[in-house]
């Protein structure tokens, strides 16, 4: 039995290699960018004029000239108008270029304006105000983005900005997740008394939907050689294989041995935590990698999110953050192992508490509703005090 | 000029009514929930065996007996089985119906099994352990999930669990999103020198994208009667409008005359915020809003966090949470203006500590990049402490 800390280390130095994939713009949100995002030219690509009102040459107002002739209006679109007599102005719009000829722009605001004539009525004038000086933002061809970010909205704006109609991603693995278990039938199904419907593969496709990864779903019975002939298909077409159940010490938990068969050899089985201690991990001759997580809901929930997501983060060059929560009452927990509390927070002054769920200990979803992660408490030790910060794993959207 | 405040309350007071829309299970992560969600049989639906080794009657051991005949094995998935003789016991594997006749589970780590022999090795035993009792998660007809929640993965997990392969949620208002401006060009072309590439819309799609929204695109020129025929059929066919430019007090800042001539009444126009002061909401006649953002690209991208996100939440039934942000260096602000500050933030042993960037003062997404989100300063205070706490705006994926 190994520890949190080395399952951890273990599975993240069994990358996968990501594809390169070309996609969209509108489609790219939420994906990590695999190529370096340059500027086409300078940002801004002019002096623009970030106020409606007036440019002016800044040293004839300096000189103590208040009252000016409009010349001309400049707006947004228009190609560079030149200030003809510096002694004028010429009206501007936001978003236009600065006249040539001019350094300075003063609101509306700040002005009367009597058609042809303005006057200014403000003495606090400063040289380029109201302007956004061409190349302040960025130079032509520098580095605006390097690879390995998450594309957020803004990002996706500056995309925009420099023309990447089409951008260069990293592509997600092939993933089956695979559910085992007899007593389990599809959702649609009316189970018998003894059986239940298969949640934890929907669980799974739905967290990694929400990283926007894509999964393929099997169910496979407590049946050896079926089981067997199913993984062995489903090895050679994905990437990574995600399997719920069959990794404990029962009779009917053959994915162990039948992963040894196919030729998925056992990198780790049973980590010293509490719930998930069944998890194995193995990789196959190619590097493909096999997640076998205990058929346990909350196991199987807690365990994707402690070790796949952050090993498809890293896989896809992001270094994930680690988020932290303050317990917000004592907590006891005397085994050796791990303990993964269930908590809801509460973001109070901007400090994160974090709120033991006493019924949040059963192992089914249906204990889940009020809970938003999972606190991580170390195996040395058994008290935990009130306003002390740990780890932090949360599966809310 | 209004209030930040005034101007989120009058927002939230034309919310959308948003339509029914059924979606399968797979497509429902991020939607909001329509429907109440009952459990269509206990949960769990039997007293289900949670460790793999032996089931017994508690009795039996209390009264001293340590070894035991197995008389059988119970599978999960197996319809339920029942102890013959009292004073055996019943082999059981994790997620199996616990047998009749029996009451307590103990798992082999406590056992030595010698077939068909079993002794139990631990004394700490305890009536009922490792068996999750039927009922205990939730009775048959028990609301488990309520209308105006966003479906995060235990929630679809347990949609899984009760059967639930299609669910009401509610749809997103048909939006269309409109940039104006004669210097904007798509961000395919090379702009000419006094032009840029239409950022705004993209920045404002990928955001509504990230909630699960959808919107449509769209370019008009600086021209009162093309902006005019145009909007009035866009009004027809989309419930919300979504304006990016054209609200200063520019000359070719048509909008706000333009949407009361096509029967989009002024709520309001100017908050007294930094930056977006020009920010103007409308409604119609039918009760359509329409969101007229200033062009400034950062004042657009906090404009939409700020006030439509909480106003497209809120018409989903979901009261959206004010986060906190604590202010890591002092600051200071004079203008009687509400300040959105731009701030990166880092998780500080729970603490979510708020460091403003003096480099993203722009206007532009160039300046985002280090960027988490907007601290909200309030209007009535120039100078803020650091350890203070301000409502915080996050757009980070």
């Amino acid at each position: 039995m190994i520890s949190v800390q080395q399952a951890s280390a273990t599975i993240l130095s069994h990358l996968y290699k990501p594809a390169l994939e070309t996609v969209h713009i509108q489609e790219s949100v939420g994906k990590v960018l695999a190529e370096a995002i340059t500027a086409d030219r300078d940002l801004p690509p002019f002096h623009r004029v970030t106020m409606d009102g007036i440019a002016l040459r800044f040293e004839t107002w300096k000189l103590g000239k208040r009252k000016f002739r409009i010349e001309s209006i400049q707006a947004a679109g228009e190609p560079q108008k030149k200030l003809g007599d510096p002694e004028n102005v010429i009206e501007v719009m936001t978003g236009a270029m600065l006249p040539a000829g001019t350094d300075t722009v003063i609101r509306y605001e700040d002005l009367v304006v009597e058609s042809p004539h303005v006057t200014i009525a403000n003495d606090q004038i400063e040289l380029s105000q109201s302007v956004h000086r061409q190349g302040q933002d960025a130079k032509k061809d520098e580095v605006l983005l390097s690879p390995g970010i998450v594309l957020s909205p803004a990002e996706i704006a500056l995309l925009a900005s420099v023309g990447k109609a089409e951008v260069k991603v990293y592509g997600h693995p092939r993933t089956a997740i695979v559910a085992s278990g007899d007593e389990l039938v599809p959702i649609q199904d009316v189970p018998l008394p003894h059986q239940i419907r298969r949640s934890n593969t929907y669980a799974i496709e739905a967290a990694m939907r929400t990283m926007g990864w894509k999964g393929e779903q099997f169910h496979l019975p407590d049946e050896k050689t079926v089981l067997k002939n199913a993984l062995e298909k489903i090895l050679k077409e994905f990437d990574v294989i995600i399997l719920s159940g069959g990794v404990s010490q029962g009779k009917f938990d053959f994915i162990p041995a039948v992963m040894e068969e196919i030729g998925v050899k056992k990198v780790f089985h049973q980590v010293s935590q509490r719930p998930g201690k069944p998890f194995w991990f193995g990789v196959s001759a190619s590097g493909k990698v096999v997640f076998a997580l205990p058929g346990n809901p909350v196991s199987t929930f807690m365990c994707f999110y402690r070790y796949i997501k952050p090993w498809l983060l890293k896989s896809l060059g992001i270094e994930g953050k680690t988020e932290q929560a303050i317990l917000a009452k004592d907590f006891s927990f005397p085994p050796k192992l791990t303990y993964f509390l269930q908590v809801s927070v509460q973001n109070e002054n901007g400090k994160i508490m974090a709120y033991p769920d006493a019924g949040g200990g059963s192992g089914d979803f249906a204990n889940l509703k009020k809970i938003d992660g999972f606190l991580e408490l170390p195996l040395e030790r058994s008290e935990f005090k009130a306003g002390e910060a740990f780890p932090f794993i949360p599966f809310r959207l």
